[in-house]
């Protein structure tokens, strides 16, 4: 969507020059998918509202996104060196950088939000409210502590739902969930439901095709950050994981249904992202 | 002041039992000396309003300054080992956990000017525009990276001044403007200068304090985060470091005056702050 790139380049050109503006932006200009400001700009879309006045909303969650994958990929946590197919910021930068750089674009993104000029004062409350709400210490951040504290322990089935909903599904509930603060949507519940389940569905997705896939298929090295960490799979078993998934699917095309989004432009986004084999 | 402290505990309590609270509390209540939101609080005391029902906008502050402090601790940053005479969060917990914490805290000081009951939208939205603005990207992130850039090159006593407002000014600025929007105050400018001279000359004085003293006295070890890096001392010499130093006390004081808070109890927490003899 050449809108989000368009102005994400924007903010960035805001910046005084300096190696932080660099960081930023090879991270923020890397190629991401932008997945999650896409779904929720999407569901404004089909709902009959052009989301282009208010995307600084969905940018910011994309920006959140951008930040917890420079600081997951540091050396004391993930410690990854390739992202997307490019050195990670701090092995393009340093570290410093990239720990600076990580919160200079969360901390940017809730200024997106208060500087936007459509969305009334009470939506930029209520936004801010959302997105801090899913990405801090009860939401995704809270997610990585999960990831870590389970590394020494045994994990149910229950953590693992609620470790994909904090790190995966918050993010995506977040940008929807915007959309309904735009919508003026009293539905604003049933939209986090939908971020719910195509979160954990894209993460139990990732377990079986993690599972079944060869590495070069699967796409990514088979992996750093799944290596050795409980998945739908190992603890469920390759049958009773495709069930599950089954199930939550049937959810999510239910959720579809009742909210009037069945076969418009979100829906046509979620299929996307959630018919991956590959 | 019993209040900020309380608040403070009452928040972390909120939090989901892990070690992500642990680490939260940890730094958080630690026994900073709580300058940024007292500094806030007694300008709206200055005034004649009661800073109590507002008062988490002004720990938002105090979050977003002990983030910053966990985060610079850290070994990519100034890799120090002790904070107020305690092991530092990465330390104490580990550095993955300290990354997150600092996140956490980050993140959540947006959702405390949120729920806050008795600010107006308007208020909440001005608020976190001004703390997003004063600790992003064009603020004090900004400023620990001109500190890094400064380290391989010639400063300027420009340079220097930048650095200052940014990594301590901009904080002081931020409180002080929070209690210029909360008394509907058209002189937030006149604030904004005010935390800006209060910033300058603490960091002044420690200058020259760090090169009068010896490290007992000066109180902290002379010192991992000074040594060898520029001061007002090392690029204008001892003495017209404090002629500079009493130019901008003139200009302090003679704001204070203009803005009719002379012998006001923020006079006071100013005069606190700045007459240290140690």
């Amino acid at each position: 969507m050449p809108t989000i790139e368009n102005r994400l380049k924007a903010y960035i050109e805001t910046l005084p020059e300096s190696k932080l503006k660099a960081a930023m932006a090879y991270a923020l200009l890397g190629g991401g998918k932008r997945i999650r400001p896409m779904l929720g700009m999407t569901l404004l879309e089909s709902k009959g509202v052009d989301p282009t006045p208010y995307i600084e909303a969905f940018l910011a969650v994309e920006m959140i996104h951008t930040y917890s994958l420079i600081h997951d990929d540091l050396p004391a946590m993930d410690d990854d060196t390739l992202r997307r197919g490019k050195p990670t910021v701090h092995i393009a930068f340093d570290e410093a950088i990239a720990i600076l750089a990580g919160d200079a674009l969360l901390t940017d993104s809730f200024r997106l939000v208060t500087q936007n000029k459509y969305l009334s004062t009470l939506q930029k409350v209520e936004i801010i409210d959302i997105i801090s709400s899913k990405a801090g210490s009860t939401g995704m951040v809270f997610g990585q502590i999960k990831d870590i504290e389970s590394e020494d322990k045994m994990v149910t089935i229950e953590d693992l739902n609620l470790m994909y909903e904090l790190k995966t599904a918050n993010l995506i509930q977040a940008s929807l969930m915007i959309a309904g603060v735009i919508l003026s949507d009293h539905d604003i519940k049933s939209y986090e439901d939908l971020g719910y389940y195509i979160g954990l569905i894209f993460q139990i997705q990732d377990d079986i095709l993690e599972y079944t896939l060869s590495p070069e298929e699967f796409g990514k090295s088979k992996s750093d950050d799944i290596r050795n960490k409980p998945t739908y799979v190992s603890l469920l078993g390759l049958d009773k994981a495709n069930q599950v998934l089954n199930t939550y699917v049937d959810t999510l095309n239910t959720l579809i249904e009742s909210l009037y989004i069945k076969d418009t432009v979100i829906h046509t986004q979620i299929k996307l992202l959630l018919n991956r084999r590959k």
